[in-house]
């Protein structure tokens, strides 16, 4: 019997035992992520924008609870928890599915508590596996696709959990580590910055074909692109110190308007996690406290101090088609992601006649505001939320960071952030015109 | 004798008296506009959006003042005026020419007294005359495209005069009015909505060419646009009304998650100026209150409602791009501008086989960030903070409204607001995909 | 015939000329002090304590209005004014007559113009003289007590136009004077600090007789007090320049918990209208800015900087018991109020063998919460609100200002504001224990 | 041998053995209060005058570590933890021993863990033992007073334990209870109410003698009292219901200003804790959530509710002095405090010939501010800041509640709070002139 996708009944049982082991082996990596924390770890809130990692672990099994099971199972089980409860605590912002307790207040939930929580991640991965192994067909025709998708959320909040514990760790005055690492080799200073020319005309962007991607990345389209030239690599600590040497955070001078006011109302001198010790510029890693390597991309700047540099630099930030564009023929296989366990961006290498770091190390802040695709159309359902709710006000960033799981993105993947959002592994690369 | 730019010695004459004339026209009508109103109305700021009557006559004075005269006069002028108070004062935000007075103190600022303001005005207003009509060939070649300038910023400030009027005789209890109107015929039914195709294709937008435009227009540029159709005329009241019956700001279904907040956080019910009275929706105009006229074209909704409305229309708003093109065959002359000084948007007429209404009555919000053209480069000088400073966090508007003076808008002119915005004239063109 | 009070008819029209005379008195002095200010000065709120001298004007009429007039003539009068708009604007906070206009939009009135404000002023007080003369007997003797009061709130509210004034110019970057003041003498040193003793026992405060007095003085009672010493003057600018140099301002020692918390949050380094110019302090004055005088009264402190001064200088502020016992045998007629018009404290003269600078100069930060005294009873009807809404969170104040019209207060007299305030002539005047 | 205080050995050790004995028991119980708790509910700060219990268990160790044994051991000992950062953690605000974490931030402290604060209490008690018993007779005597005083601090903080848990616990919308309470038997109604009258005259107030005090209850002093009469009990919800249900939150009239200010802006509209679930208002309790039982005390008022309710009832709140006069022939044995384990208010029994309630139940909230008495002397050293900083904006309550510490108040023990706070154990009795 073939179902209407055309997979056999062999193909769909294989599908489902690969499903179950992604499924085990992303639920496992988001446990394992916290496992060097300590129970008061879990449960606090260090700013609006970071999450505690226990409320991590609880939404990203609610998603599966609440998106799949709760169809799947059309009612019939028992919950063994406080499911109304954990419908308002555990719904980050999906409104047509009811009320949600308030975003900032997400550190002031101690029941259920941490140890409930896992009995919950036990309970749901339980059933989800059942449901890989023992659904009917067409329930897993029906809802493979929500399996699918809550297993890219779960990789994406992977990222923020590691990017929320940075800064939760960060804002304890004993700047505790989150990692003991092995004595770094000294690094090598990074390659001298070269442009790769590209030229005008009709290019498409855009996500189409099989593979998993996220609505907003449809659907694949025509743009008209200007001539122009990105840098080879990222832009590094050692360029940026020039930037603050030169007096860039002193003048109004390379800022937008909304960019010097938030200098100001902040008071920043330089990238977040970034402090002066006498003389010394030094960076807080997820290791510990040193000081700053000049040949590392930078980090955890906001688009107004990445737009900022560029402007300081002569030159520019990207759109994220002239990105997308330039990286359709680089691979993310060779990035520095998550897997690699080292969670902190690396110099470049030399570039072998194309932009490297396009993957992986840091997020790169394009100059385009994230809104939709011509002919865009949400997920149907609950999830119709997922992303198309927040294009307005936030700008498009491109290609994956240190803190993403490594396959998580690609080329068409679009993240967004507010531009003044400085605490994910956001860095630079520039372009101009030709 | 020819200068460098071909015209002959009589030619610059004709050209200079041409400019006199202008300058007086327009300078004479900014007086005009806030004639009717008391000294103490032109004092006060009731947000931070508006700005006192009284710190526009002065502010766009101090434009001439600050980039026209002080280099063509070459220090040799002794001001009848405290002339570092005024650029302290008078400056809205060129932080390359010094420090400027904070922007939400604008309505505390008593002395200058008006009267001293009207003095100011007419001593620049003379000293620009004395320019126009003796300065010295290359002076005037060197000034004359400030001079330009001056004359629009002095347009968009008459337009704000008007918004901020509005708004300031608003926040009195008594709801004075700006003007009398003599008895209006009842008002035409709007005709039915009707849609307008477009092919899809490369089109350029953005302005070339000898007449005058804003850096932010330039330059002119190849975009790739899909099929897409456009309403025929703007939003009605009526067309509004039903979203409001229908449940519109009490659900989050069609907004977006940061309209949603803005709806919640200010208590959103209806547009801006409109007050429920018993079962009536009533309008605030310039000359007062009254029902809300079904066939008007709504105005005074922010970009969130604008977008929030097209989705609970099954439509979407138009980028601007697809908006330029489908003004580009359209001309400005017919619009309902303020020089009919009717300050209020009128029912469209029958289409008539193409789009109505695209310029003048309301601005229209479009779907685009407002961001830098590709190739996009500023003014030369400190004018150069005139519009790429604000490159964030905006939405393009397009087309004027019943507040822009005649002939100052174009199909390639961009106005911009951020989303929340709700105290200009702006309204809503639906569009959607083919 | 004779009166319940005892008044023959001819005692009663002496009265009533009397109470003429000083009404036109009173009032003409309110429309002189706003005599060298600018419509544009009139309409403005610096801050939200601050009320736009406007407001003043219509106020004071409007009390008078409102809670004289309205009874007094039985509706039978035809305003020539918007009343219901009135009423809303110019009620300060007496709830019990009806909603109030919030008290921070006081400088968003542009609606009556001040000329309006005036004529409401003449309206009213040809009204009110026509009270004074024509009212029926039993009319005059209920209303009288309501003039009385009207007269000593305007008197009140006089003060609080000096210190408005004195806001609203000196948040002006021109720093505009009020007054030009003739040519001043060098000023004398103060003369040395001496201490008067008081022997501990019962003592009786508060106002009893047949003068005027606020509900809140009353009634008279008795309080046991400890033996103590009161400073012979006031502190001097000379002094506190001392408590400045020696880090008053730096330190947290000597300072309440929310005191320091009020320096710290608003940045205080010095008193109110004090500026480092250089290496000199400078204080403006209503008639400029100039170099403190060492000699002069420190005025415009707060409670929290009159208590820390105290500490720092081994004593404490005297509780309003002790203020007034001392000052029960002194008299406010030789003090340096408003009807001198300096508008500024004076230096001691030598002491004389009492306390100096009781009345006058600056008003006595004391020790004591404003509380209700025991057997206090507010006035009845709508102006029992006057004083005892504000019984919380405020501390009381002694003996006046140069900035108090003369003959307004009393050695019972009790004036209050919240710890933090500093824009009133406050001052201090040490004590200590025995 | 005897010491300067006369205790001869003997006497010294048995003193020592006894200050252990109740040093043990002390520390006991605050570990004992927090075993109810998970590990979550230990770290969050629910508000910002809510302190984490984790933050309450260090902080009281802190005090002994600080205070005590800092100096006793002359620098000898070598701490098994990170003494630096506790200093700056645990700190609550003595400036004079350092810098302090900002108080609204004690939610987000996660290292120490709570297991180490565990490990940090068991040093530290170690440790004070061993001081108790072996320091040197010298150092005993110069440490006793201290030791005393981190005993009453700690009792105080088991206070705010108990209400700042209840506070966390109600939180989270699952309402968690605390101790599960066996069936209540049914409550008896309240007897009716009754007065009490007391003769005007001196009195004396204020503690003196040999038992412990804090230093704001001295020095003993005389003051002067009218004759009034105090109510037999407390409010009860029954009455405070008749409030409510009168309009009591609806209109301003019996309110302070400051008070009314509060009601709008929080959206008062009955006691914290209060909820109407249809036509019934429910109470939460550390028992879970019930009916309001019209016999028990109102608890968990503002003081200005307590002002607001007094009023409407026509009466007043007694003055401290007049509360304490009372109370000085009552004994607190008999008090409902919280070595009963009740943790809630319990309704009065009849009131046989003297006020009831008098000690224990619920603080009352009294008419007077917050202030010094008269020859106030703060503490020594850097424990001067203990009380003394926050004579202002608070006003004093008396008589201690269910969740006080039996033993720990006094007839003159001074309980301060600002007058918006609620989530005290705070009620209400009324007194009246004569």
């Amino acid at each position: 019997m073939s179902d209407p996708l055309g997979a056999s009944a062999q193909e769909q049982e294989t599908e489902r035992d690969a499903f179950r082991a992604r499924f085990r082996n992303v639920r496992q990596r988001t446990v394992s992520l916290c496992s060097p924390l300590s129970t008061d770890d879990h449960g606090v809130q260090t700013m609006p924008d970071v999450s505690p990692p226990k409320w991590h672990l609880a939404h990203t099994t609610w998603f599966f609870d609440r998106f799949l099971l709760r169809d799947a199972e059309n009612g019939d089980y028992r919950p063994g928890f406080d499911r109304p409860l954990f419908d308002r605590l555990f719904n980050s912002y999906y409104k047509g599915v009811g009320p949600h307790h308030p975003r900032h207040e997400r550190g002031l939930i101690t029941r259920p508590t941490l140890e409930e929580v896992h009995r919950y991640r036990r309970e749901i991965d339980e059933r989800v596996e059942r449901f890989c192994l023992k659904s009917s067909s067409s329930a897993w025709e029906k809802g493979r696709k929500m399996l699918e998708l809550g297993l890219h959320h779960e990789q994406q909040h992977q990222e923020l959990l590691l990017t929320d514990i940075k800064h939760i760790l960060f804002s304890n005055p004993r700047r505790p580590i989150y990692l003991l690492r092995p004595g770094r080799a000294p690094q090598k200073p990074a390659p001298p910055l070269a442009w790769f020319d590209y030229p005008e005309g009709i290019q498409k962007i855009g996500h189409e074909g099989d593979g998993f991607s996220f609505d907003n990345e449809r659907p694949r389209h025509r743009v008209f692109l200007e001539a122009r030239s990105l840098a080879s690599r990222l832009v590094t600590n050692g360029e940026y110190l020039e930037f603050i040497k030169d007096g860039g955070y002193a003048s109004p001078k390379f800022w937008l308007s909304d960019g010097w006011d938030a200098v100001r109302a902040n008071g920043w001198e330089a990238p977040l996690y970034w402090e002066k010790e006498g003389n010394v510029w030094t960076v807080t890693t997820l290791y510990g406290r040193r000081a700053a390597d000049p040949g590392e991309p930078v980090a955890h700047v906001s688009y107004y101090e990445a737009d900022a540099f560029a402007r300081w630099a002569g030159a520019r930030l990207p759109t994220e088609a002239e990105w997308e564009t330039a990286a359709a023929g680089a691979s993310p296989e060779n990035g520095n992601f998550a897997d690699a366990n080292n969670f902190h961006p690396s110099p470049a290498r030399d570039d072998a006649g194309r932009p490297q770091q396009l993957f992986g190390d840091v997020w790169e802040w394009t100059a385009s505001p994230y809104a939709a695709y011509p002919g865009f159309r949400p997920e149907e359902g609950a999830v119709s939320e997922y992303n198309g709710k927040f294009m307005c006000n936030q700008m498009v960033l491109r290609g994956g960071s240190c803190a993403t799981p490594g396959g998580h993105v690609r080329a068409s993947y679009r993240n967004f952030f507010p531009p003044h959002a400085r605490w994910q592994f956001s860095g630079i690369r520039l372009a101009r015109d030709l």
